[in-house]
């Protein structure tokens, strides 16, 4: 009886709180009506993959403006069953436009920012330029939706490797407290863009020919070779790309002071990133909760077949929406904590379906 | 003058010890004259390299015996400008042979172990079969070079990984006790043999071509792509290559109860593996304290520049007989611990270095 005395007492709070909400968030949130979409940097592996889901997802859009710089300019793209023309970017691209994606890199983002915002537009970033910024929100739709609402124009869009890894701490952190997390990556060429991909294979296929070539794209030749990721090193002798990974983990999970160390590689694969991750939590967990629980969480698969030794492989997750988990077992230095392995699509969940799943959250009233 | 005197005590002492492991041990190494040598398994990777080995570093042969399943039987090889010719391996193969170095897997060598024995040969044995057997030593010559003079005519050459990681170990633990070892591996298709090298470059082709192929070898394609490592299964949910590495480190280091953890992948590199190793330590050990001691130990070079972003490479030992370590840093979830980089060629320091650095140990009295 007392029970379902509080129990009502609690739904009746948190409906008020979720009114509250909605009230508050309505400014927040995108006009009621097909909307002016801009993709900045459309060409790239990111755009081009955007522009994809967007109409996979039947993003409600009445004008697409594909934009890029001069480089790219008058390229075509079907989309719809329609043919765009690239254009150009320039002060008047973003006119009455209602959402952007930006995915051209962080100084063109900063450069086109306050254009966009005198347009009342909402920027959706998928550069590191604001990804810090206590301003603005880093959202994974499946572990922080409500972060959006709290945006002032901009939103930004996680590294590739932060959204994968954070898809499976959020869920692991209701369990039991997270102490410490230890990860390797194992970071495909698409995370340098569309011609680091185009040098891979074309490095690969000159080495098999017995002609190694320079490369010109990456530092170092990505055929049959792997380097730790060449992203420009921090004074305490971590990589930028490893820092995003501590920093933006712990924004995103709302906890300033969680203990994450990385090591960031970039091996020889084309799309899909993979990451070895170590747990520590504050009592034991049992790999079989891990696991229950990471399946009923939104946006993984779990891939764990230990009689046939099957687990994921970059090529199971390539275009796929959802990232693979497999292998949680109980660390055998440790008995608190837990190893596992996973594997993401990274221009997709790591990057273009992320930004596009943010965006949804704003046509909230689109469903009403 | 203290110090002198004890010193010279020290030195007296110690002295006394050596010569008592040198008329202990008399017996246990290899006849002062030239040798004959038996190579079973010798069209592999580890046999071939290992010939090549024994060749640059002029080993004492008065008689090699290149000898293989009836398979590869009759294949002929240059070696010290003299073609020989691999013999199938038979009962008579082993007659008056002083010294044996098998890697033909782990059947093959249990398979002919008594035979080998009968003739009073010594077995340096590249397989697993007796790797954790006590009356057995496991030997990385850099690391525990007296463990050789207790065999019993047999003596194990570690697992690749496991060679590689003690490598770095054993220097660290001399500056402060080791607590626990996290490490995720980036293993070549070397590991698994020549025909998974020749598989890993075939498939790759045929993915360049828009044709994928299935594999044979391996049991998935390593094409652009990359699986956690395919030996068995174990009960704990831990593949026999990460227990292996677990169980074989700690005997090397003679530290049955160090807290060890490990991940093992394999990537498409041909015969090179990476580690990303995280080690804990009783104390905090400042980067460039490793740094140091690392420089000074055998069998490992250091590639670190942090201004040119530069560290080790699988492409960087390829074929080398020194590991490379670098990127040795504090990591950021634990100050006692330190995050580090290695690479070394699985087949050389891996395997067929490793085994003709042990039998240089048994050649002692040949330098006196």
């Amino acid at each position: 009886m007392k029970v379902i005395f509080f129990d009502k007492v609690k739904k009746h709070i948190f409906n008020k709180f979720h009114t509250f909400l909605t009230i508050l968030n309505k400014s927040s949130l995108l006009p009621k009506r097909s909307l002016r979409v801009a993709v900045l940097g459309s060409s790239g592996a990111v755009g081009s993959e955007l522009i994809k889901i967007l109409e996979e997802r039947n993003f409600p859009i009445s004008e697409l403006i594909l934009l890029s710089s001069s480089r790219s300019a008058g390229k075509k793209i079907i989309w719809n069953h329609k043919e765009y023309s690239i254009k150009e970017v320039n002060e008047k691209s973003f006119e009455n436009v209602d959402l952007v994606f930006a995915s051209a890199g962080g100084s063109i983002s900063k450069k086109w920012l306050s254009t966009i915002q005198d347009q009342n537009s909402i920027l959706i970033d998928n550069s590191s330029a604001f990804r810090l910024d206590e301003n603005v929100p880093l959202v994974v739709p499946e572990v922080n939706p409500n972060a959006v609402f709290t945006h002032n124009g901009i939103i930004s869009n996680p590294n590739c490797t932060t959204i994968l890894l954070s898809l499976v701490l959020a869920p692991l952190s209701s369990i039991a407290q997270i102490k410490r997390i230890i990860v390797s990556t194992y970071q495909s060429a698409s995370g340098a863009g569309q011609l680091a991909m185009e040098e891979l294979k074309l490095l690969t296929s000159q080495s098999l020919q017995g002609n190694p070539q320079k490369p010109k794209i990456l530092p170092y030749s990505l055929a049959f070779n792997l380097f730790l990721h060449n992203s420009p090193m921090q004074l305490n002798n971590y990589c930028e790309e490893e820092m995003k990974m501590i920093n933006e983990t712990r924004k995103i999970l709302n906890n300033p002071s969680l203990k994450l160390t990385a090591t960031c590689v970039r091996v020889p694969i084309l799309r899909s990133h993979s990451e070895s991750v170590n747990i520590e939590f504050s009592k034991a967990i049992k790999p079989h909760e891990a696991i229950l629980k990471l399946k009923e969480s939104q946006g993984i698969d779990i891939i764990e077949d230990y009689q046939a030794n099957r687990f994921p492989m970059p090529e199971d997750v390539k275009e796929k929406d959802n990232i693979a988990v497999g292998r949680v077992r109980t660390d055998l230095s440790n008995p608190n904590a837990l190893e596992l392995w996973l594997c993401g699509d990274q221009i997709r969940k790591g990057a273009a379906l992320n930004a596009v799943q943010i965006a949804e959250i704003l046509l909230q009233n689109h469903h009403e």
